[in-house]
């Protein structure tokens, strides 16, 4: 019997602040070995990654589950009333870094399945795909594991990311999906001049202020079977122009959509450049559009999966969990290209704050969540 | 006879940058005296200004002359072919800071003036309004002047001020009005928040940008009879919010508004007011409005002042000026709430730049023409 208490304050007091692997994916590696689990180690571009089966390679009955070990920095020390790497336990509390988001839920997964595969071994295999980089950029991260796991016939059946995923209680919600996030700078260049004769001058403020606007009052949608209405929000619009007789050359403006699945990355794309060359062709300006999808929307229609989940969190604390698309975006964005992926896990409230902190009971009825998922999975 | 050349190179050699007094102010007390004006300094805040009169006080038929002394910076040293003070001269034309705007037209009318009195002594007064500010903020350059001649019980019938007016050939064009100039600093207040979750946070920037598209698409007028119409120009839309995940809890945007007659620096502040409070309405933000007007607009109609003017150019140069009230503002905004003021001088071509000149043969002819404005108008 693996306690996931005791590893999540083992996890705990790594500092594995993103990109440092700080011995946490070393230590679960030596565990998961140890219990009979094939490790291999994915590193790419300084990252560390960890990818750990029990059972067949490529068995069609896989449960697969993904987490990371990386945490965010932890600001201001002084700022701290425990030590952020120190897993102190106070009032029922564990404080740390990392507490809730997520080496809790790491250690509840691990030491769901390694208790089960060694009580009782499945006819299936069981995956953990943990990765050193969720926080950053994530370009070497879980990308890297599903890279490699493609390329080396290693496959997930089903899968659960263990991020926090309640907003206030246990059992509260689980993710069947998330929207998707796209930033767009837009650059609009005119022609300098003096402001007493704006007539010899090009002016791109006027076009990037109607611009913004037209953007920010378009409905992108009203909202799909699972998913609130995509949003746009302007973040910022600059100039850095001082002087009030000069009309200046060049102004940009960004914008972040977040979107649901009515859209994609590539059709919002097209959308944004169509409206920046309406605005250049009323203005005679000239616009030039970057964007950047940090994520396509995804989403795992309500079925087998979220059945399997959502019984076994009633089970255990007799609450029916919620099947939300919220959020911003997680891992699983990436999972949802491999096979079907929701996400359960804590209550997400102290993630990223100062004295972040977990009810240690929680890791417990975590751990106990998930190994009812996998018995039920394999039963 | 005063010579106006010799008198424009003695001033030129006075390094009178704003603030500076440099010898320019002291050179003329003394050479006006002499002649017999009843000469005062009145400085304020640092300036130096010189207010000399030829005749009696209060007289109903002043003529009155108004000019700077002080010039801009010379900029970088390095970019001179010629002493920037040192009046030297070459191939027809005499070089330095202040040979345009304006030593050579304060010394065309301070020797037009002496010549005139001492030959033909007028029954009239003739008045010389000399300020060290009007390049920088003019707060205590003419704006003094006046204030201490209403206090004093000084006056002018009408007024000439002798800045180049020109812009191409002597004789082109005179000012019998000027545009208003009016900037207006908005602050858009919102409440920041997370992109992901645009409906939690006020963003100010969608306002910004529809307040100021509209602004800029309002036409303020199609002109008046002697005026172009008003122009209104976004110089700056600031944010300063790198993150794409933010929404900014505040923006803020800057516009430059050239008005005429049509308009009034405080109708135009109640109208850019009630645009921000119709935004702050439709969106909820709460906008701070800063507005600062730099000079009204100001129009002397066509009538006995301008005839006068043009006359004497016609009779001197053969060409009959255009009456414009293009351009930016002069000091021509303060006296016109006096008595009637035109603007004729130089060509302006070389105004502010590296080698600034002016044709020695013009210096001359400028102050014949001054000359018979004096004995036209005291016939």
């Amino acid at each position: 019997m693996i306690d996931a208490v005791d590893l999540t304050a083992k996890l705990v007091k790594c500092p594995s602040v993103t990109p440092e692997e700080g011995g946490a994916l070393v230590l679960l590696e030596q565990l998961l070995s140890d219990a009979g689990f094939a490790c291999t180690r994915v590193d790419r571009g300084g990252i560390s990654n960890l990818y750990a089966r029990w059972g067949d390679k490529g068995h069609a009955r896989t449960f697969g589950f993904n987490g990371h070990t990386d945490v965010v920095p932890i600001g201001r020390i002084e700022d701290w009333q425990h030590d952020p790497f120190g897993a102190e336990i106070e009032d029922g509390f564990m404080y740390g870094r990392g507490t809730t988001d997520m080496k809790s839920g790491v250690a509840a997964f691990a030491a769901a399945a390694i208790d089960f595969v060694t009580q009782t071994p499945p006819d299936g295999a069981v995956v953990l795909a943990i990765t050193g980089d969720e926080e950053a950029d994530a370009l070497d991260g879980t990308v890297a594991l599903l890279d490699w796991m493609q390329s080396e016939g290693e496959q997930m059946s089903v899968c659960l990311v263990g991020e926090p995923t309640s907003p206030d209680h246990m059992g509260q919600m689980m993710k069947i999906g998330r929207r998707g996030s796209l930033s767009a700078w837009f650059t609009v260049g005119g022609q300098q001049g003096h402001a007493a004769y704006p007539h010899r001058a090009l002016n791109p403020l006027p076009a990037i202020a109607r611009l913004m606007d037209r953007l920010a009052s378009h409905e992108l949608d009203s909202g799909t079977e699972h998913f609130d209405a995509s949003t746009l929000a302007v973040v910022t619009i600059d100039t850095g122009n001082p002087a009030t007789n000069v009309i200046p050359a060049k102004t940009s403006g960004t914008v972040n959509i977040r979107f649901n699945d009515a859209h994609t990355g590539a059709d919002l794309s097209d959308w944004l450049r169509a409206e920046a060359a309406k605005i250049d062709a009323e203005f005679g300006t000239t616009t030039d559009v970057q964007i950047k999808i940090s994520g396509e929307s995804f989403l795992t229609p309500p079925g087998a999966l979220s059945d399997l989940i959502a019984g076994a969190v009633k089970a255990e604390t007799g609450i029916a969990p919620e099947l939300s698309t919220t959020g911003g975006t997680s891992d699983a964005r990436f999972v949802k290209d491999h096979c079907p992926v929701v996400e359960f896990g804590l209550v997400g409230k102290t993630m990223h704050a100062v004295d972040e902190r977990v009810e240690v009971a929680q890791i417990s009825q975590l751990k106990a969540i998930y190994s009812r998922i996998l018995s039920d999975y394999f039963a």
